[in-house]
């Protein structure tokens, strides 16, 4: 807790250490943001936006739940990285409040992501590769004959079936989550939140004492993992990594994907840390990068799921299984292709930092 | 025909240009090998390993044949590189009893490696990708269980029956094939091979000044075909190309690959023409480390193939056609892998020669 750390004057900042949780908003000392006072500036910006998608819900449904999902995972994120400056049971109900609602909004727009990435990778598995003027020049050459194409059609239809279902029964929860009481509660906490955040007493310390280390510590965490990660394997091309776990037991590629999905949310913290004003960003537009390259690992990994689920439907045509087959073994090499491209990222970024010192090095 | 070429001294070379052929051996002009004595030495040579392998055959069958494809391969290479040196109509009969030969006797052992691949791809598959420590430690997880593992084992015994019996015959064939009147006619040619090549004038001419020229018109091919290749998307890991024909008719995938099938038999072409004495050869080990790469690629493309056959079994289970349908995209992936290797390395061999200028740059 006591860290030591001084001003940038060298003097030791005034704060109060080990004191019970303060549930008012301390007053900074003359001249300095305290820690607390930059939170809460966060904290009331994003329950703003917040809110504002709240209003929006009745005309533009998508729109406004990105809104919420975006500033819900917002707070979440910096109340789990700033948590020594807010009452830890307070706090972490209300995570649990906005982890659901994410959850609950989410899943919609990710079977409609789903279903597209399945459907852009069937096509392109049917496409021939070759000119269409050499195709022509054959005699019943072409795309979309013989029982592979027929397969690779049939698997399209059960694939949009299966997540369309998936996807209205996804509308109708977050409906429904949307006009419950639970949902109520949180929206009213959104409305107050800025003004009822229950402070601890290190939060009165200037903000530059305190909100770059907490930030430095999210940066650790995540070069911590990122660093464990097989990195070496990954950035060797067409490693077969991924795929290994196509024709195991299932557990065993959620077991493989576990620890790049967890860099993936531990960048997304690390990212959000340092949208709270007085705090660096730590690397550069790569960290932006590595972001969307584990989202897409992600969504691949939950892509090559959704269809190893499909070819469990009963009675299914064989040339139907077999597409779905090659669509599985096509996603889960997306899977590695996502890897191979954040681990030549990563390497290019700079290192992590010792302790939680804050490196230079922000953006530009 | 009459090239002007000089001799490195300056001197046009003592030749007779535009005759009718030449059945016999021509003397060399003092101190000087022929372009032709140089040939025949070579024929003789792989004559010589040819009859060795026939005479091996009771003993060591497998060893035997793979000298017999090697020999007839280098005959049939320098016969076609070399063929302004020798009466057209005797070589091409030569060179198509050689191919019908090398195509025979090469069945049996490209169904074995082929079984061999795709059993070895499969365990690949079905092999976790996560430590067996992380595995042990969750309750019913493990490599070997689930739907996906059982689709797997099926797939691996119906291609193990399907390419046994694909090699059972090809084995039989070959026997055939060794004792027909046809193979012994062709064996009587190799007898006979080095005193009865019938060769033109041109042959007459000094070794130095003819078989260059020849061996680098040949690299010429290999580099026009090589370039005309699409490198740059190959050299792209994980652009999807190859895997593109995965459920297209399977005549695009041929169309596809054929064109690197085409480089392979160049780059044979070209290493074997550099194997008669007098002609450097070009490039560096590289090119044989190519021509590795494209015998991956082919095979990975003909597995495929292989796989996609499988799957047209009648009344085979929906998880088998899954497996299947896995290891068919795995294998077009191996394609893609080589095509990338390959793009790699010829990318940093030397640039083309010019016309049919020798280059210099051989090996060391």
């Amino acid at each position: 807790m006591a860290s030591g750390k001084t001003t940038p004057g060298g003097e030791p900042p005034a704060r109060t250490t080990g004191g019970p949780p303060d549930t008012a908003v301390l007053a900074p000392p003359a001249g300095t943001l305290t820690a607390g006072r930059a939170l809460t500036g966060y904290l009331r910006e994003q329950a703003t936006a917040f809110l504002r998608g709240l209003g929006l819900r009745s005309e533009r449904e998508g729109q406004a739940d990105a809104l919420l999902r975006g500033s819900a995972r917002r707070i979440a994120a910096v109340l789990h990285t700033y948590a020594p400056l807010t009452e830890p049971g307070w706090a972490e109900a209300l995570r649990g409040e906005l982890g659901w609602l994410t959850s609950t909004l989410g899943r919609e727009p990710q079977h409609t992501g789903r279903l597209a990435r399945l459907l852009e990778a069937l096509r392109r598995l049917s496409t021939a590769g070759v000119p269409e003027s050499v195709l022509a020049e054959v005699e019943g050459g072409g795309t979309g004959s013989g029982p592979l194409a027929l397969g690779a059609a049939r698997a399209a239809a059960l694939l949009e079936r299966q997540l369309t279902l998936a996807r209205t029964r996804a509308h109708s929860a977050a409906l429904q989550a949307v006009g419950s009481s639970r949902f109520h509660g949180l929206a009213d906490s959104m409305a107050v939140l800025a003004s009822e955040v229950p402070l601890t007493g290190r939060a009165a310390d200037p903000a530059p004492a305190v909100l770059p280390p907490l930030a430095a510590q999210a940066y650790q965490r995540l070069c911590d993992a990122a660093d464990a990660l097989p990195l070496g394997r990954a950035a060797l091309p067409y490693n077969a990594e991924a795929v290994q776990a196509s024709l195991g037991a299932e557990l065993t590629a959620d077991l493989q994907d576990a620890p790049w999905h967890q860099v993936r949310i531990l960048l997304r913290l690390a990212r959000y840390a340092a949208e709270v004003p007085g705090v660096e960003p730590y690397g550069d537009d790569r960290l932006v990068e590595a972001a969307q390259v584990l989202g897409r690992h992600r969504e691949a990994a939950e892509s090559a799921a959704a269809v190893a689920a499909a070819a469990r439907t009963p009675r299914i045509a064989p040339a139907t299984a077999y597409a779905l087959g090659v669509l599985h073994a096509d996603q889960r090499h997306e899977v590695e292709a996502a890897r191979f491209a954040f681990s030549r990222l990563w390497q290019g970024l700079p290192p992590a930092p010792e302790g939680d010192r804050p490196l230079p090095g922000p953006r530009g």
